[in-house]
C-alpha cells in the first residue's frame, strides 16, 4: 500500500491548534482552560433559607422518595437521572493517542459532557473505568442503571467496542451509542449527501473507499451501505478487507461479506483507482499520486485528526470536494453535529434504544440544515450551528416513534 | 421498655413540612420543586466559537490528555474528578422510609449533592446502585475510582453499612465516609459540647443514653466516647446492649465491650433513670414520665425525623436543654453542619482518608462557631449559617495534615 507522505505540504499544516479567525491557541491557554476541570454541578433549586432546605432535603424530599417507591415511573419526572447521559470510557482509544487509560481520558469525556450541554441541552457525567474487561464494564453499568438515562460510549478500542456496545444494548433498557462509531458515521453520511447534492451525484452510483477498519471505519461502511451507497471497499493496515483473507477478526469477516462487491484485493493503490469517494479514518497518509487515480471530480474525506491523510489543498488539485476533521479548513466533519441531537431526541421520545433509522434520520436532519446553504466548501453545517442540535433531536424522536421503540 | 406516646402533644406536631418563618410547605410545592430533578451540569468554560471548541475538545484537549498520560498526578489539576464527591447509596435505609430502593433514594442523593455545593462549594454526583451486595458495591466503586475524588456513603442499612464503609476505606485511596454515621455523630458531639458549655458541665462526668443501635447510634456512641464522655449506654429494640446478651451482631458485641460501664440491663426505664443525656436515634417514642426520671437539668436530644421521640415542649418541662432534628424547633441537629465541610477540608488537604481526629476537629469547629452566640436554645449554629462550612473545612484540613494522611 502506498502511503508516501507529502512532506512539503504537511510541514505547513502542522499539529498546532488553531482556528479560522484568530491567532494560534497556545499550550498555556489550553492548560489554563482545564484548571479544575471543565464541569461543575449546578443546583437548579437554590437552597437559601429554611423553606428551600425543607423542600429540597428533609423532611420535604421524603414525600418525593415515597412517591417513587410507590410508583417507579415517577423517577423519570422527579429526578435528573432519566435524562442524564453517562459518558463512559475505559480510555483504550482516546483521540489519536491510543490506550492512555481512564484518568487521561477524563478531559475528553469532560469536553464531551460540555458539548452535550451546549448543543443538546443535556446533563451528562463522565464515568471512566479502571477496567477494560467487557463483562466488568457491562456489569458495572447494570449496577448503576438507576443513576442515568442513557450511555454514550467513547474512546473504547476496536474490536472490543463492537462487543461492548452490543452487550450494553442488550443489558440496558435505555439509549446506548458508541459515538466514535455512529456519531462519525452519521455526519459522514450527511456530508456525502451534501457533496452529492452539490455535484449532482447519487449514492447508488458510487464506489467508496474507506481506509481504517476500526470503530469509525466499520460504522461508516455500515451506514453508507444502509444509506444506499453502491459499493464500499474497506481497508485496514494490511490492505483491502475481502472474504477469505487471512487473520480477519469477526467484525472484519462480517464486513468482508457486505462490502467489496467487485472482489478487489491489494492495497490502497488498487482500491483508489477509479473510486468516487475516499474516506480516511486512520493515521495512514495518502499521496497526491494516488488521489489522482480516482474517478474524475472525486470526493476526498481526509478525516484523521489532527493530521489529515492528505493536505486538503493538495487533494483539491484532483478532487471536486474535500473535507477534513479540522476546524481550520472548509467542510469540517465533526461528531458534535450528531451526538447531542441524537441523545436529546432519543431521551425526548423516551426511546429504549437507538435504532438504525434514528441514525439515518439524524444524518438527514444534518443534511437538511446544510441544504439551505450548500456549496462545495459548505457540505455540512458549521460545528457551532445552533440549528443542528434541535433539528437532529426532532428527527430522531420522530424516527424513534416510527420504529416503535419509544 | 416504656415507649408510651404522648398523643395529646404529638397530634400538634404532625408530620407536615413547615419552617420557622412562613406558611406550611404544600405537597404541590415540594413536587413542583423536584420536576426534572434538582441538579444540572454546568460548563465552566463556555463553548461559543471555534476557539473555545478547539480548546475544550479536539484538538486542544489532546494535549491535556497526553500530559496526564505522562504524569498521572496532573489529573488532580486538570480534571474535575479529584474534587468530585460520589454520593453513593443502595437505597436500603432512606431517611425514615427504609429499604425503598435505588431510584426512590435518588431525590435524597440529589438533595445531598445540592447541599455539598451550597455549603461546601463541592461538586458531587449521585451514584445509586441496583445491588445491596457489599462485594459488588466495593467492586463497582473500585472500577469507577478514576471518576471521583471521594465517597459519601448514604442511606445504607445497618449493620451492612459498617462493613461496607470499612471495606471501601481499605479499597479506595480517597476520603470515604458514611454520613448517616459520622455526620450525625460529629454534629451530636458539637451540640453536646454546646449544651455543656451553657450548663457548665463536662463530658467526663456524664452518662449518656442512646436509643437506636443502627448506623447513627453506633457512630454517636463511638464519637462520644472518643470525645471523653464518661459512660454511654446503647439501646436497640430489645433494650440495653450489654456484653453476653443473646443475639448481638458483631458491631453490637463490639459496642457492648466499650459502653455500659455500670453493667446496666433492662429497657429504657432502667437506662434513663438518673441519666444526664438522652439521645434518640430511632422511631421509638419516649414518654414524659421517663424523661422525668433523668438527672436534674438533663439534656434531651430527640433526633428522630420527622417525629421526635418526644415533643420538645414536653421534654422541656424536665430537661434543661432540648434539641431535635427539625428546623421548626430550636437546636436543630442537622448533618449539613458537618459533611460539606468535612469533605471540603479532606479534599483541600489532599487527604487519603478521613481519620477520627478529623471528625473530632469538625465537631470542635462547629462548636466554635456556636460558641460566639451560645444559649440554651442555640447550642449549635443554624443549618444555614454560612460560616460553618469554611470553619469545619479548615479545621479538618489541619487535622488531616497533623495525622499525616494528607
Amino acid at each position: 500500500m502506498t502511503t508516501v507522505d507529502d512532506q512539503s505540504v504537511h510541514q505547513n499544516i502542522g499539529t498546532e491548534v488553531s482556528d479560522q479567525v484568530s491567532t494560534p491557541v497556545t499550550d498555556d491557554e489550553i492548560f489554563r482552560a482545564h484548571e479544575g476541570g471543565k464541569l461543575g454541578i449546578d443546583v437548579t433549586r437554590p437552597i437559601s433559607d429554611p423553606r428551600t432546605l425543607a423542600i429540597a432535603y428533609t423532611p420535604g424530599v421524603a414525600k418525593v422518595s415515597r412517591a417513587i417507591a410507590e410508583d417507579a415511573a415517577l423517577a423519570a419526572r422527579y429526578t435528573w437521572a432519566h435524562r442524564l447521559v453517562a459518558v463512559v470510557s475505559d480510555g483504550t482509544a482516546v483521540l489519536g493517542l491510543g490506550d492512555i487509560g481512564a484518568s487521561a481520558a477524563l478531559p475528553v469525556m469532560e469536553g464531551k459532557a460540555a458539548l452535550f450541554k451546549t448543543f443538546g441541552g443535556l446533563n451528562s457525567i463522565p464515568l471512566v473505568l479502571d477496567t477494560t474487561d467487557v463483562d466488568e464494564i457491562v456489569e458495572t453499568l447494570v449496577r448503576l442503571r438507576p443513576s442515568f438515562g442513557a450511555v454514550n460510549l467513547e474512546d473504547v478500542a476496536a474490536p472490543r467496542c463492537f462487543e461492548l456496545e452490543r452487550r450494553l444494548i442488550e443489558a440496558l433498557d435505555c439509549p446506548v451509542m458508541h459515538d466514535d462509531q455512529h456519531g462519525t458515521a452519521v455526519v459522514l453520511l450527511a456530508a456525502l449527501n451534501g457533496a452529492n447534492k452539490v455535484l449532482d451525484r447519487r449514492l447508488g452510483d458510487q464506489r467508496v473507499v474507506i481506509v481504517g477498519a476500526g470503530a469509525a471505519g466499520v460504522a461508516c461502511a455500515k451506514i453508507l451501505l444502509a444509506g444506499g451507497v453502491g459499493d464500499v471497499t474497506l481497508l485496514d493496515s494490511r490492505g483491502v478487507v475481502y472474504s477469505g483473507r487471512d487473520g480477519l477478526n469477526s467484525i472484519k469477516q462480517e464486513m468482508a461479506e457486505v462490502t467489496n462487491r467487485t472482489g478487489l484485493r491489494g492495497g490502497l493503490a488498487e482500491a483508489l483507482r477509479g473510486a468516487d469517494v475516499f474516506v480516511g479514518l486512520s493515521a495512514a497518509k495518502v499521496s497526491e499520486d494516488l488521489i489522482a487515480t480516482m474517478a474524475p471530480s472525486s470526493i476526498v474525506f481526509a478525516l484523521s485528526n489532527p493530521d489529515p491523510e492528505i493536505h486538503p489543498e493538495v487533494a483539491a488539485r484532483h478532487a471536486a470536494i474535500v473535507a477534513t476533521g479540522r476546524s481550520d479548513f472548509p467542510n469540517q466533519i465533526n461528531n458534535v453535529l450528531a451526538f447531542p441531537g441524537i441523545f436529546r431526541g432519543a431521551l425526548d421520545a423516551g426511546a429504549r434504544k437507538i435504532t438504525e433509522n434514528m441514525k439515518l434520520a439524524a444524518a438527514d436532519a444534518i443534511f437538511g440544515v446544510a441544504s439551505e446553504d450548500l456549496a462545495a466548501d459548505r457540505i455540512v453545517p458549521s460545528a457551532l450551528d445552533p440549528r443542528v442540535g434541535p433539528e437532529v433531536a426532532e428527527a430522531v424522536a420522530r424516527a424513534a416513534k416510527e420504529d416503535g421503540v419509544a
